[in-house]
């Protein structure tokens, strides 16, 4: 039985052995809030992002039909997830090779936002026909699947019923269309339709979720008001959302700009090349989509906006660890996959100020693609400027000026870094610490000013190798610098998968907090002071060098 | 007007502008194969890729509805391309937002491969009926399109009736299904149904296409060889492709082995997780997809693979530049994108018989997913060992020894590098050679041993930066190596999309041929030696250094 994106997969934990530990759902080492091969042998594949069901599920049917076994696949999707293309592509393959297989689409006419597309319609269709014709013109059946349906999918009696039929008589791909309301049974969840998705802690009685109070806005917030203040100056601005209008802020530019707002449901592919068509016509389109939600985009990205150079702004939410969704939805890799494509210009906000910033200079940038990253959750409580004034692509900002290391931030660990910065002047070593803004293009002339006049080097960032890290090695290696004058060391998130906590506990996982940060740079200095290097005469550094060593080796 | 794929796109460069250009097509300096921007007014959206005209044209029809323009859209696409998930978001929301457009779909009952699907069977159906029925119950009236056809697409009489009325009247989406033969006209075209795809020069009487005559079995040959040899030992292995049969040599092995071959259709992102599933019950999926088309599947690969730890095998052809198809298809970020993946094993082919070690490496690897990519083109010629032993997981060979600079090549700039020692051997250079074989993980063995015994490593690949010498790099960095005694120089592709020309023009743009591996080697030695950078003292490496010193002097 497989789930499709699986928040509904709860009733299937109780069911499954894990009812003692419920409590635990979606904290640091408790269950999951998706389905999870690890978790129990009742999850045989996991899920998080929407509409792989199909394809995973037509895997389970051909490898048991090859190797003559008898177990039945159930693959249960959302009709929010067959907007996306990969559900698509699965029913018809699936449909093609006729497999004997089920898939039961849940129809709550809900995806997280509001359901969007020419389907939505096709679906409330079927769900108010009996007549048979509709039934074999359906597009399941186009696509090869025997439909059956529409049923209630709450009266039990009746679903186990037509459940047994099917699975007692079905010999290919068959599809049972089962209609749902979304919390049904629970006033407060069929009333809110948007609340109910991925819930926290709530009051069963009130229905109120528990949320911590917010101590500042947070970046989606300010996100979506620096992009209504763009809008509002310039007509072109328009802004594009794959099914998650209020996780990215759209929502809030949709009440002021509706016609200029685009919902183009579950369907990261499209959104991303129709954003191309859009900058091609002189448009500028805002593009919001998480992180790694966006990797559903990564060939569009590549082949139709940075081949073609075109000026689509992507605002990239969930940058780095997320919290309680755990490592499915951290964004680790974008940077590594934008940075590296010609043309790109990217950008990672160290706080919401910035961010405002960042929001203004992607409106006034017509040369090329252009994206910004930012956290998940709150922002550091920094006042915003009145004007958001645009950056100077590829400069970067010294934020506060030291001796011995340089800590050269990408993001949002800027505060991490400037929390480790005390920590190191108690123990005497004077600290840098830089925001780059930009991984592309570099601020070669910040980067080798930094490396010219620092004993070491450290990159910072929230996400994997191959990205921000990577791009200024490369670039310190290319002009032959990396001659052992300054030491350099990365600081990326881990080669590993991590599991959900609280987003500053799966951070120190990752070895990337301010006390994990102040820690590298003795342990750094020291390997270089130390003789396991040699020591290099550098003139107007040796009086500042000695100290150091004298202060290390009073700890 | 967007034309899909564009390999259709001859006539239009003839008829706007660059009929005395096509002799030049495909060639360097030349036009591309495929519509481009750059190129005319008349390709406002550039392709190769399938799939993206309908998304692209949806944003040219809203930014004119927008802007109070008036021109028309006009998708042409084919029913191959229809198979992909992104063809039926673009569809969908393009219904949905029900602007004027018109889609001339192109069914010539043809992808690259064999159409496939269960689609291919709806149209099929929806070509052999006029009534109305049909038609209102059809695909595309389910998403929003009002659907009108079939009509003969070589009667062009018909066809420009049909379009004018179409034209003159319509209001929402369209889609006019037109039925066609492909190669119409011409016998040899028509009956060899996919050989003219893309073509090379042909003799117009024969219809034979001239190709050079091959030295040495082509890379795809060779892979598709070693994975039939390892599916006749083990029943598990199975082998899937997106709609590139005989592209990708997986049509070799489906002759021997129909039940477990798997042709998904243009549908990378279905492929990847339907690999996912297959894996998770047991089987050894080998998932063959060019280097820029599985780009497509790089939420699955990270999602569905990466994160849970599937072994699943993916086969990456047209690793690096490509040749005639130009930038659309050049694989330059494939090492970028899996290798900062945790759980994935990245290998490199430095020529063919290092291949068949690297399938059989595959076929044995249960732990994870592993990736190997190999180029386009004809391999080495090298004699292929009688039985393919595997390699062992994260470990390089040295090919040749020397002294004073190390080149560490990661693929198939390996016989370059060879050719770059023997150049530098006459200069009086001593140069060790050695061919990294993984990307992830690392020989950090081998690459230690390299950086603590040379003045100078390079690392060089046939891919964009954030890969192969990105990890080397950040390697380096955490152990605290870049300490000045070993200089480095990472060689990957540069910052920009090269256009298409002869494989070894391409390479030579993009400065990664053996003349110009062999010209950074004295620049850098050079540098690290006279002054730029300070000497540094190195017990047992003296001696070499200064010998190499005097030599490059005496150039």
């Amino acid at each position: 039985m497989i789930w499709d994106v699986s928040h509904q997969c709860y009733p299937h934990k109780v069911l499954t052995g894990r009812r003692d530990r419920m409590r635990t759902l979606r904290k640091k080492d408790g269950l999951s809030g998706f389905t999870r091969r690890s978790e129990s042998p009742y999850d045989p594949f996991g899920a998080a992002h929407s509409s792989t069901s199909v394809s995973a599920g037509l895997g389970f049917a051909v490898a048991r039909d090859l190797s003559g076994g008898s177990q039945d696949v159930v693959c249960v999707v959302g009709d929010g997830a067959l907007t996306a293309g990969m559900a698509y592509e699965g029913l018809n393959n699936a449909g093609d090779l006729n497999r004997r297989m089920f898939v039961i689409l849940n129809d709550n006419n809900m995806s997280i936002s509001p359901p969007t597309g020419a389907l939505s319609d096709h679906l409330n269709d079927l769900a108010s026909r009996t007549d048979a014709l509709a039934r074999e013109r359906s597009l399941f059946e186009h696509m090869g699947f025997e439909y059956h349906g529409p049923v209630d999918g709450h009266d039990v009696k009746a679903l186990v019923g037509v459940l047994s039929k099917l699975r007692s008589k079905s010999t290919g791909p068959v599809l049972l269309h089962a209609v749902t309301r979304k919390g049904a049974g629970y006033s407060f969840a069929e009333t809110s339709h948007d609340k109910y998705h991925g819930v926290s802690k709530f009051d069963i009685t009130s229905g109120k979720q528990s949320k911590a109070k917010a101590k500042a806005p947070s970046y989606t917030k300010v996100f979506a008001n620096a992009l209504v203040e763009e809008a509002r100056k310039d007509d072109r601005v328009v802004a594009i959302t794959a099914a998650m209008a209020a996780g990215t802020g759209v929502d809030v530019f949709g009440k002021e700009f509706p016609e200029r707002t685009f919902d183009v449901g579950i369907a990261e592919q499209h959104a991303v090349t129709f954003a191309g068509g859009l900058a091609a016509s002189g448009m500028k389109p805002f593009c919001a989509i998480y992180s790694t939600f966006l990797q559903r985009g990564y060939d569009q990205v590549v082949h139709d906006i940075a081949l073609q150079n075109l000026p689509v702004r992507f605002a990239i939410d969930r940058a780095g660890l997320v919290g309680a969704d755990g490592p499915t939805h951290a964004g680790a890799f974008d940077v590594g996959y934008l940075a590296n494509l010609p043309n790109f210009t990217v950008m990672a906000a160290s706080d919401e100020a910035e961010l405002t910033r960042m929001v203004a200079t992607a409106a006034g940038h017509d040369d090329g693609p252009i994206a910004f990253r930012y956290p998940r959750g709150e922002g550091t409580g920094l006042a915003l400027p009145a004007t958001a004034t645009p950056l100077t692509i590829g400069k970067g900002r010294i934020v506060e000026r030291g001796e011995s290391a340089a800590l050269l931030s990408f993001g949002a660990r800027l505060s991490h870094c400037l929390d480790a910065r005390k920590k190191l002047e108690k123990q005497g070593i004077s600290v840098t610490v830089a925001d780059a803004r930009f991984a592309k293009p570099l601020d070669v002339e910040l980067l080798e000013n930094l490396f010219s006049t620092h004993e070491l080097l450290v990159p910072i960032e929230e996400g994997a190798t191959g990205g921000f890290g990577a791009l200024v090695l490369h670039h310190l290696a290319a002009k032959g610098l990396l001659d052992g004058r300054c030491d350099i060391r990365t600081m990326t998130l881990p080669d590993s998968f991590i599991s959900q906590a609280a987003p500053e506990d799966m951070y120190e996982q990752a070895g990337l907090n301010a006390s994990q940060i102040a820690a590298l740079v003795p342990t750094a200095l020291a390997g270089k002071s130390t003789g396991t290097r040699r020591m290099h005469a550098w003139p107007g550094k040796q009086d500042n060098f000695v100290q150091m060593t004298h202060r290390a080796e009073d700890r």
